[in-house]
This record gives structure tokens, C-alpha cells and sequence, in this order.
């Protein structure tokens, strides 16, 4: 865990160190909303390889669930190298509330991105 | 309310036009599908800071739940400057039905781009 | 029907073939993954002139609907010329659940796509 202010090139050396330092999963929190410097998304597109919108995408779903503000969320996701990066929102209860959808599909996003190929249907 | 033909430089510059006359929501109708002049998404991309996809798949979510058309709309919304652009499709049926899926969080959203920066844990 | 290999200039060659042959729709499947020989999103986006996100985000959400790793699929989907380009997962079963979200928008897409204007309000 490691806190960092809302700064674009800050952020994005941060990502970048952790991808450079093989971790499979990074999660950001905060910095994802409409404020001038929420630009948490904009620092990880930067260091991204790959987008992978699917996580993003079905976080703001299961968060609209919860409440209408769940769509304010600007998060993303993707790949840079092997290291998955998602970005949550800020609110420790929101966070609770999405990790949930990601959960099942880690075991195998790791595996997936330390090179098991096996194909599974959804590559 | 202003109607402004499918040409790609004249939608950018109405766009632009609302953002620097300090607008807090701009919402365009019409000009979201697939014809070869259906150019809005890509003109008000040009005049994004920042995207804000949550608005636009919410709405296409909401849509598909009435008709299966609804995934055609290519929509999309974000922040230029202090305002808030999102892509409505063009009918009026449609319109109504997609509203209520913002409406909720517009007074927040007017609060946040105007520079109140209380967090609300969907940053 | 024709197998292409995961190579970038490749897939982005024989897209490119099948919008100059005037084609109206183009199904990939596969190469939507994490692995790093997962490009076909890429190569498809270099192809594309306006992307067309809710067939992607659809068949995501209908994925999720199946099974939690529904949201791995990167697909994307948009329009090139006068073709639609539409990424599904490489899996026969997922193909199966997924193609029922767009079947019942084809016929209207491939109007529009050859010039019947009619506006049906989803533009």
C-alpha cells in the first residue's frame, strides 16, 4: 500500500515502478472522479499496454446497482507488461462493494499473466 | 436548445462554444449511429479533457433493457473545462427513457465541476 | 471463414481486405485475452474509423451473465468504411451465449450501413 497525491507524472511513475517490478495486480483508489484533479484514469491509460474495459466496465455496473452515483466513476483497466492495473474509486465502502466482481477471475488473471496459456473460452 | 447539422467542425465549435461560456451540462441529441454522417461522438472526443464513460454505458445499458436496438447508440460523454458533455441519441422516446439514468446524479455532478470539493467516495 | 495467425500487420491486413471487399459485418473470435499474443482489439482498433462500444460492452455484460470471467474479453467493436468489425471471445460456447445480443440488430445495422437512412432513433 503505498499513498500518492493527485499528480499525473507522480502517479504514472508509481504504476510504472510496480509494472517494472513484476507485480501481477495493481489496484489504485481515488482520483477517479470529476474533480479537475482526479486524474487517476488519465495516469493509468499512460502506462497502460493494453486496455482491458471489462473490469472497469462491470465495476460502474455493480456500483450503479448500489447507488446512482455509481456511474460518476471514471475508472479504468488494462495491461501494461504482465501486471494487471484496475482503478477503484476512493469510498472504502464502494471498494468493498466491487471487489467482489473481480474476485472470482484473479486466480486466473494471474495465471494467465505469468504465461499458463491455456486457453479458457474468454481470451 | 440549438440544432447544429452532422458536420464534424461546426459540432466542435457549439461544443466549444458552451464550455468556454462556463455551462455546467451540455447534452447534444441525434448524430450517434451509424450512418457515415453520424459524427458526434467523434466531435465532442475532440473536445473532451477527460472521458467519463459511465454516463454513456449506463445509457446504453438502460436502453437495451427497452429494445435491443439500444446498443447501437455509439454515445459517448466526459469532461471539457468545467462542463459535463454527454451524447443523447436522437429520439424522444429514447431521451426520456435515458434521463432518469443520469438525473439522479446531476446535482452532484454541478456541485463537483463547480468546485465542491467534498468527497463523496465515488472520486 | 478464414484462421489468421495472432500477428498484428496480419489481422489488421485481412480486416482491412474485407471492408475494401465492401463486406457488411466482420466476426472475430479470439485474440481478445490478457495474453501478451492477444492483439486482435489493437489491430482492429488501427482499422476502425468511428468505434461503435455498446456491441463490446453488451456482449460483456451478457458474458457476466454466464460466468465471472465473462469480463476478460477486450473486445471491441465499430465501423470501417461500411463494415461493422465486432470482436467475440475465441470459446464456440461463449460465441453461442454472445451472438444472440447483436442478431437482433443486424438486419437494421446492415441497412443503415448500406445507406437506408431512416432514422429509427437510435442514431
Amino acid at each position: 500500500m503505498e499513498g500518492v497525491p493527485d499528480d499525473f507524472a507522480l502517479i504514472e511513475d508509481r504504476l510504472n515502478h510496480y509494472v517494472d517490478a513484476g507485480c501481477d495486480l495493481v489496484f489504485t483508489t481515488g482520483g477517479t472522479g470529476l474533480t479537475p484533479d482526479d486524474i487517476t484514469p488519465e495516469a493509468t491509460r499512460a502506462v497502460l499496454d493494453r486496455e482491458a474495459p471489462g473490469f472497469a466496465e462491470a465495476m460502474r455496473a455493480e456500483a450503479a446497482r448500489h447507488t446512482p452515483m455509481g456511474i460518476l466513476s471514471r475508472g479504468i483497466s488494462g495491461i501494461s507488461g504482465r501486471t494487471l492495473i484496475v482503478n477503484f474509486p476512493g469510498s472504502p465502502k464502494a471498494i468493498d462493494e466491487l471487489f467482489g466482481v473481480l474476485a472470482p477471475t484473479l486466480g486466473h488473471v494471474v495465471r494467465t499473466l505469468r504465461g499458463d496459456s491455456r486457453h479458457d473460452g474468454f481470451r
